[in-house]
């Protein structure tokens, strides 16, 4: 088998632990004496929300549960590991189908936005809603009986606070309709991106991991004299600025990247973004070049993002971009090298892995 | 003090508690280096949306501790059931802001709803997400330590994904602007006032009281031969009809309350609100009967309004109605009248205390 059609039936295998949710959910609803035309849509706004996306984030909790375990997964293993990918596939499609609202969005993932089916209209903001229960329903009928079942419940809920505080970060700093370029700075989008992407991104998905890993709390390493490691907050300090670096580059991308390249076109400029890109342009801008932004960042107008591309050409932003990288790759690197391994700890495979499939991808 | 004094106390003592929360929730909001800017506003949502309602819910919960207790509450006791009722109104919160939204209502509680308030529009959605967080920020903090915290998370799970479900049976069952009779009927107006409303506005603040006064779930009870109680099911097997009662009187009193009574004009049928009035009449009605409501239910047209009144009279909606409160106040009397009451275990004055507020309330 090629790589890629092992990355295939990686997809394939973790897709059909989906169905079977999908179908548990389905058959408790039905079960609670709910008519036939409420089971339809249940089922519709599960399979049109939460799969057909890229499946990153909830295959990185079977991912890392493999690398924790240094072995194959047993089926029961494999199916409990892919139940917490899911649920944070849920609550990803949680947030989607409201942010798109909240942008009026058109489409996502090539179809039209959920909001924008006939028929669904403002209803997708209870259909958002159901998506977030699932998670807790899951939870309770898959782990309820665990040691870890409070803990799981933690991080999920302080994981959806998180993110919903850096989207309303984001959405008073950038409002699609108003430019405000003193409310945009590099700090601004720091906030914004390790709130609103890095912990449920990144964090979430390899707490999940180390949950049903049985990663303990804290313990202790022989370094000499031998330290106490508290797994969580040393997973956190890695995944913080390794989401950060991945969103950046995805501004970046969305900039730099061809259609071809990023299999969409880039409206971060014209859409008034707040994103690492411009508040880069922003702090190396002089006083006219500032101007040129004010005046013409987050217009609906072609003549106006030309303008900022060639500013952002003129400032170098390629070039800031690739140093960027190079330094906080150096530096993610030297604290996963740091990370001293014990017989059922944290491994450096997890972040090395996160890292390897990020560093340079081009879409 | 008079009883209308001591009313108003019990109020203001529950009042403080929520600024005492709310300053907390603002503090850790704060100190995760939120912008001032963000602050002002989560601030501003939790103020416009959490207090200024009638309270009966959370209050609740402090009443029900006090019952099961059978003495006045510590200040520890009470502030931790006064949590948990603030808790069971952050939840409404969280229902309302995005109800008003996928309804298009225009006033909530006097003031405009908050997506109408400018500035805000579609952020409401996240707001209303805001609302749900902070309650699992408030279990946190206060309750992550005692043995029943797992239960308090899973009920509060379960309730929200069942008002999520009474709410989606709801919007497809009676959309605003499309009548379809055909899809009425007493039943389904059950399930989603079962759903919808009675889980969340009754179950749930007797559930948090019971679980915060340490009552197990199950005991035996003295009868002959000795029998083993459920006290949650138990308690659902009353609060559900009860909080049903509830909201058919309410459906009731929207028809038949005059705007002094009620204090707001009724405006179910001219909204094609899946009502039980109107499922009664549906019921009732003979053919050409039948034929005026189709004609003129869910129209806004003041004719047509009086024409389904005047229908509605003729159907003898209130005798139907006395009839009907009159039999299941003796339900549910008879229900309670049964319980067995044991030291811990549940208390009879429960339930009287929810129905004594209810029967024959007249706004």
């Amino acid at each position: 088998m090629s790589s890629a059609e092992a990355k295939a039936a990686r997809r394939t295998k973790f897709e059909g632990v989906f169905e079977k949710i999908r179908d548990e959910l389905i058959s408790h609803f039905a079960g609670e004496g709910m008519p036939a035309e409420a089971v339809e849509w249940y089922r519709n706004n599960l399979n049109y929300n939460v799969p057909g996306g890229k499946l990153n984030r909830g295959m990185s909790v079977v991912d890392t549960v493999e690398i924790l375990k240094g072995r194959a997964l047993t089926d029961d293993e494999y199916f409990k590991a892919a139940v917490l990918g899911w649920c944070v596939e849920l609550l990803q499609a949680y947030f989607l189908v409201a942010d798109d609202m909240m942008d009026a969005s058109i489409t996502r993932r090539g179809q039209p936005c959920w909001y924008r089916v006939s028929e669904v209209g403002m209803i997708a903001i209870n259909d958002s809603f159901m998506l977030e229960a699932a998670i807790y329903r899951l939870l309770k009928v898959h782990f309820r009986s665990q040691t870890y079942y409070a803990d799981l419940l933690d991080v999920f809920h302080e994981t959806t606070y998180q993110t919903e505080m850096g989207q309303l970060v984001d959405l008073i700093t950038a409002p699609e309709d108003k430019v405000d370029l003193s409310k945009f700075s590099l700090e601004r989008h720091r906030l914004i991106v390790i709130y609103k992407t890095a912990y449920y991104s990144f964090y979430l998905p390899v707490a999940c991991a180390m949950l049903v890993s049985h990663i303990p709390e804290s313990y202790t390493v022989p370094t000499s004299p031998p330290s106490t490691v508290r797994p969580y907050d040393l997973a956190l300090s890695i995944l913080l600025p390794l989401g950060e670096y991945f969103q950046i580059q995805d501004d970046f991308l969305d900039f730099s990247g061809t259609p071809e390249q990023i299999g969409k076109i880039g409206t971060d400029i014209v859409d008034n973004k707040c994103s690492w890109v411009v508040n880069t342009a922003i702090k190396l801008a002089t006083p006219a070049q500032r101007a040129i932004l004010d005046e013409n960042y987050g217009r609906k107008d072609a003549e106006k993002e030309k303008k900022i591309k060639a500013l952002f050409e003129e400032l170098n932003i390629r070039g800031v971009y690739a140093e960027y990288e190079e330094r906080v790759v150096g530096t993610l690197n030297k604290q996963i090298d740091e990370i001293v391994e014990v017989e059922g700890g944290l491994k450096r495979e997890v972040f090395r892995s996160f890292l390897g499939k990020i560093y340079k991808r081009s879409k």
